[in-house]
């Protein structure tokens, strides 16, 4: 992933999955990746989860304040209600400032 | 996982493996997680990695000099070093600065 010179803003998110669910799940982070895609100040997002069902997502943003607006998007509410209801045990967001990045 | 009140580091390190080696290169990972555990500043990691080799590691720090200490540990240079030539494709540092953080 090409992002551009630091700083830029990272939202760090952490869960585990509840069990079960899992195409209606894959369904609606495809459709949360797609829709973040369309928001003022995105750059770009990544994520892994483990088999064990342990995942992070990070979305990269041109500042803060587009991170936030991604939050509050009606479509990504609904999603987060979903989430906090049916799909995760736990969570956590962290957001971040990169003030560095290098590679190979 | 319980980290202070922010401002802390988190180093996010991306990473996609080459495939093989795989014992070796989990006896290493595991190994690197509990050195980065004695380390002054270490708040914590965190790691998933997807069944197609694309991985994220979060570690987080007190400091960024902390985070920087982390990585100039002889037997984790030589792990990097070992990682760039055997066990990754391509990987990704960012160093970031973590400013607020809630979670469910």
């Amino acid at each position: 992933m090409t992002l551009p010179e630091p700083p830029y803003t990272a939202v760090l998110f952490t869960s585990t999955r509840t069990a079960g669910n899992e195409e209606e799940y894959a369904a609606t982070a495809a459709r949360m990746e797609e829709l973040a895609a369309e928001q003022p100040g995105y750059l770009g997002i990544e994520s892994a989860r483990d088999a064990d069902g342990f995942g992070i997502t990070l979305s990269y943003w041109l500042t803060p304040e587009d991170a936030r607006a991604w939050k509050g998007v009606a479509e990504h509410q609904e999603a987060q209600r979903r989430g906090r209801e049916e799909w995760y045990q736990s969570w956590t967001v962290r957001i971040a400032t990169v003030e560095r990045e290098y590679g190979g």
